[in-house]
């Protein structure tokens, strides 16, 4: 059967099964509010991210800060897999310092919405076309990478973005980029925008989607869609407010698009405790509701449900949590359980009961769950209790740590074998 | 200027200025791994979501337990101005007992997809529409709203789909869900079924999106783009594995679309309390990226992002936190802040300095962020030393509590003043 969530054919420019990955946890990742990285943890981080196979790694502008500008040096001569980054304003002055690093590319941004043309730097588009040609010009005659992006893209008048793009585009730029940099593109729109970019330019495409109206993942599936080819990442999705697209996130929507192609490149089982590494270095828990590593994302509690993923894992999961070194987990101990997943356990426990003993001791088990939360000791002394009354009637079940309810359960299993 | 983040003018079908929501924490989110809602706590969600003005509460099935049945009458006899619905399997069995309640309407859904067909219910197409049919009549024969959904629709033969689509439709079903069980339909497949399915049926439809890969908010808004007129949503997304799409990331993507709308119908700051009261009851943290009540949703950190923000909002913010009793943070503590951060501290400390110098005890603040994280204390008194040296060079600053970089960098400063 094919793969329904797979690339869909009619898109014919579509990288879903070419993309990269433009990993910023060191730049984007540092304007996240919490964040703070030593050098040493620098290091570690992207250590761990060229280890699980991110293409690129892109590092605060070197003039933000000394410091900034010396851990940069240090991760340039780590001799990473990754190529390195480092991101800045479009000015000469800037990037005099970034081709210094050792970096192997250099990303430029400059604000074209009007708002950001406003209030912001203050120029208009002649002045930014000039400043980005000089140093487009300048990184390129050091033989380094370069991308031009504009910054709030889709608050941007189209014609004056096409222009500028195509300007950079015929001077030799590795990358345009397109940023949503309030968050607030929706997926059609960024196909629009991609696909209407992609017959103007040559060069790949690189779109940066922040998350502020919960669409950075599915805009960075749609714009590779349309024909962009990289995405830009943070783990858990850190960066300014509550950031951009996160790389674990993005994970999961690409594994269910060409699991071939994500298994071939990215060490998905070392995404767990990536994710750890950062979540501890800026003092955050992993959301509940995380993809892939929230506590309960193969979590299957519904009778239905739980039914069903005993059959086919598939029926219920797009994701095979083994991908990622995690296992599935069914919970039965609460009062929406049905007996299938209780005749899971009951096999789990080596015990022996007939499909009908498995429905009387399900139904017992959600008249306790009505009453208060189940633990998943609490059903395995109801079914084991409920085992040793009926298949060894004259021994007396141990009752010791039963609660009263459990205690009136059992009675009446006890009666009922008696009628 | 026009929104650009509105309504799209080509969707001629679209009901994005016109969604409802079917609130479903009470039963999509009791099969969340950690739910266990009491009948007060039940008692006291609804009420709340009512109060937010939500347009449906949907309810676990009475069948569920005896608990559930009794709940679920609870709170149809709350007279709240949301209608009140329950959610049963295609069975007459759990619809005669659904009708009883008292609830206003009932949602059924069936497994559609071959991997449900086969490994859930064991049903052919001939017999869900057959079973359709027989509840969908008795249900409306009772005079209460029917809604008839396909379950793992996006993996269901769409010929399948559309035939017991307009055979419900036919018989008069109020509503057609479909639902994107497993979490991973993308959105331009939503737009593409919502799209047709709208071709074939003249009732409403209702869309629900699991999480899985992190596209429920974007395929929610696509599906309203594409003629979809409810959406499915939890507090939080609580729900079977990682959730479904979320009530406030929802409103987080609503409001940037259609903030009259939005604003006319929804107490949105309420959202807060009522995410709390969720989180509170299922034991979880508000995720720390979550849409809008993420602890640091509305915080700008990075100089430039701070400089404009302070300029005009509107430049690095879709979303207005007022709308939300929430406020703005220009977080200026950090080696990533820029001068016209640190200037409007100065001027909230009701201190003078020139721009000059502002921007040197700017540096003399990022240098000290890069030694180690700063907190708001830190760069107050780095300003307010700075200020009484350059204001008053014959008085000594009071250093008690200064740092011994912060010593050195006061006596640069007095060094340079000498000079």
């Amino acid at each position: 059967m094919q793969n329904p969530y797979g690339p869909n054919p009619s898109d014919y420019l579509s990288n879903v099964s070419n993309f990269q990955l433009i990993e910023s946890t060191l730049r984007e990742g540092e304007q996240f509010a919490n964040a703070f990285f030593s050098t040493e943890k620098k290091i570690e981080i992207a250590k761990a991210l060229d280890d699980f196979g991110v293409d690129y790694i892109e590092l605060t502008s070197p003039v933000a800060s000394e410091q900034s500008r010396k851990d940069c040096e240090a991760i340039c001569k780590l001799g990473l897999k990754a190529k390195i980054l480092t991101h800045i304003r479009c000015h000469m002055d800037d990037a005099r310092v970034a081709v210094e690093t050792g970096v192997d590319g250099v990303d430029v941004v400059i604000g074209t919405s009007q708002f950001l043309r406003q209030f912001s730097h203050g120029k208009d588009m002649n002045y930014i076309t000039n400043s980005a040609v000089e140093v487009i010009e300048f990184v390129k005659s050091k033989g380094i990478e370069i991308r031009f992006s504009s910054e709030d893209s889709f608050r941007s008048d189209l014609v004056d973005l096409l222009n500028i793009y195509r300007t950079v585009d015929k001077i030799g730029v590795n990358r345009v980029g397109i940023a949503d940099t309030v968050g607030c593109a929706n997926p059609r729109q960024v196909y629009e925008l991609v696909r209407t970019l992609k017959s103007v330019v040559h060069c790949d495409i690189e779109t940066h989607f922040h998350n502020d109206t919960g669409c950075a993942i599915a805009n960075a599936y749609t714009a590779l869609e349309a024909g962009a080819r990289l995405i830009d990442v943070s783990v858990l999705g850190i960066g300014e407010r509550n950031g951009i697209t996160p790389l674990g996130g993005l994970m999961a929507r690409m594994i269910a698009a060409d699991r071939d192609y994500v298994l071939s490149k990215y060490k998905l089982h070392k995404l767990r405790d990536l994710e750890n590494l950062v979540a501890e270095a800026v003092q955050v828990n992993i959301p509940f509701n995380n993809p892939i590593t929230g506590f309960c994302a193969f979590t299957h509690k519904a009778g239905i449900h739980a039914k069903a993923i005993l059959a086919n894992p598939s029926t219920y999961e797009i994701l095979k949590p083994s991908d990622f070194g995690l296992t599935r987990y069914i919970h039965f101990a609460n009062r929406l359980t049905g007996w299938n997943a209780i005749k899971s356990r009951v096999d789990q426990l080596n015990l022996d009961l007939t499909d009908d003993q498995v429905k009387d001791v399900t139904s017992k088990i959600k008249k306790l769950g009505d009453v208060r939360p189940l633990n998943i000791d609490d059903v395995d002394s109801i079914i084991k209790d409920y085992h040793a009354v009926v298949s060894t009637p004259l021994v007396k079940p141990n009752n010791g740590e039963a609660i009263d309810e459990e205690m009136s359960l059992l009675n009446s299993v006890k009666r009922k074998r008696l009628e």
